[in-house]
């Protein structure tokens, strides 16, 4: 193994609504300043892509409407702009079939925070020999923490070697009592949903799982760069069934093994989460950009575009940012959801 | 006395930076629609202001930039610009010469919120009256409510009449020990700062208290309506002390007298006053313009030019206008001026 049949693939296709009003359709959460000195979440992945392929063996697939601020954002990489949503499973299908000389991939989240970039370059390394070397489903998963009901699960099957084990089950969002087992068992892991296979390993899989979508990507052979690969999707997408690739593919796998994380990780799947790994100020304030606060403890401000100002305040988030304003509690900060959820309907209407 | 000779100075010179952001200096407290029905409390102090006197013989004194927006809003009222600050006393002694066929005034904070206006009529009617009658320089006092320490207060001296006494002393805002007593004392009312007097009284009285004040504008009698007013003014303003009516004339004058108002009133200090006084919804939150409310108790929430969306909140106050946020506790509202102060000094830099 040289590495050469090597590459990344970068999930970046998500709206991010979770991160309202800092976050817009059209500047999403991956590419929010989340990462920590000022880099965006994506900026910060393809960081990590870096230490393990070379930067024209990364792909990034993401909205059609955000390939220009994503070529802007990482600059000699190429984005794969899907003419449509079609979740995970078609859009990773298609996506490394962009790239044909390479045949073993790993897929990345876009949106994750990872600080740790040495051990998670060792942990995909082991992920690449091990996919190379057999045909499994590599999934990495990391040691629960705390009782986490907004993360997927992976339980431990066999051992296969000191850190690597089959896969005995892939589990949705726990309830907490359930979520409070699994993270003291030793045997559960969360899904950081962290992927390395062959492609036809990945194509076979597929095609156990969902035969037409595996007939369509087979024979997907784009050509004109880019944005021949966007054309020649706009014309078998609209048939596609759309669906993530733990339904389509992982979860009936019986090949799927997981490798042990030595790296920190989490989703950052609400302010509050990234709060907690954020630099505080001495009373334990998060803040960013135009802000001016007054008497506030363990708050997260933000002022972006107009000043946020914040008085008297415990535990809270308050954001200004594209013309809007979020104050919120921090424990609520996952009903963020909602409130997007309700303005996109009064904006639909 | 026929009443041709009564003309009614509204008082609208103030920046209201407590109501930051909503309130800005080109559009301050005096212009948000704060008096309910969407009217500004200038609008809702000049309808007051007719039901005393013809539209011809009311005029507002303001900063002159305001003139414009003023003159909009209330169409048909002469809008005096004064071309710098110099407080409440060179401020009234100045528009009284405006309408020199006026021999009586009423005097009136433009920023108030009165509710009952016929017993605001019926009081000022009476005020009037006394004035006319009598070489007085009559105010008004409410009636206490509670131990407000973000009030002045008037000490009642001697009774002339039924509800109505000589100021014994002008008091300022009291701290909270002091503010029980007065409130439960029955002899101190709340100086609602309007005032009624014939003009020769009130230069009388400048004279004896600021008689370089009073010598100024004895001699003022612009011509060439209300922007000769402002040109003329340009000319003595710059040497003219800057000073309120209550140090340069009311708390030296022997011949001050209290009518006890039959009116409810508040001067709106802060948000937490305007909320008191607002419409609520079934939760207890004062809700205007463009926002997303979800499980909030005790809120004030403005959204102006964009979306305020408060998530899990209590007796909080949230507002987006004017390209910024503001996130306060109610029962700091009034700290708003800190942050506002912060500003105006950081943009001076």
């Amino acid at each position: 193994v040289n590495g050469d049949d090597r590459g990344v693939l970068i999930l970046a296709g998500g709206r991010g609504e979770r991160f309202w009003p800092w976050s817009t359709p059209s500047r999403p959460k991956q590419l929010l300043p989340l990462a920590g000195g000022g880099r965006s979440l994506l900026a910060a992945t393809v960081e990590r892509a870096r230490r393990l392929v070379k930067p024209e063996r990364i792909a990034i697939v993401t909205a059609a409407d955000l390939v220009g601020v994503i070529e802007h954002e990482c600059p000699g990489i190429a984005a794969l702009g899907e003419p449509m949503a079609r979740n995970t499973a078609p859009a990773i299908a298609a996506a490394m079939a962009y790239l044909p000389d390479v045949t073993t991939w790993a897929v990345l989240p876009a949106d994750h925070l990872i600080d740790d970039v040495d051990a998670f370059a060792r942990d995909l390394g082991r992920g690449f020999d091990l996919a190379a070397r057999d045909p499994v489903l590599v999934t990495i998963g990391v040691s629960p923490t705390g009782p986490e009901t907004n993360f997927g699960y992976i339980e431990r099957g066999a051992r296969l070697a000191d850190g690597v084990h089959r896969v005995a089950r892939f589990k949705e969002k726990p309830e907490r009592a359930l979520a409070e087992q699994w993270a003291a068992d030793g045997r559960h892991r969360w899904n950081a949903g962290i992927f390395v296979w062959r492609r036809s390993v990945f194509m076979d899989a597929l095609e156990a799982g969902r035969p037409e979508l595996a007939r369509v990507f087979r024979g997907f052979a784009p050509a004109g760069g880019a944005a021949g690969w966007t054309r020649r999707l706009a014309e078998v997408y609209p048939a596609v069934e759309s669906i993530s690739v733990d339904y389509a593919v992982l979860e009936h796998a019986p090949n799927t093994i997981v490798i042990d994380a030595s790296f920190d990780w989490d989703d950052l799947g609400s302010w509050g989460a990234w709060a907690r790994r954020q630099p505080r100020d001495p009373r334990g304030n998060v803040l960013f950009g135009d802000v001016v606060v007054e008497d506030c403890d363990g708050c997260v401000v933000v002022g972006e575009g107009g000043t946020a100002a914040a008085i008297g305040l415990r535990d809270m988030v308050v954001v200004h940012s594209n013309g809007a304003t979020l104050s919120c509690r921090l424990d609520r900060s996952e009903h963020v959801l909602k409130v997007s959820a309700a303005l996109r309907a009064r904006s639909a209407r």
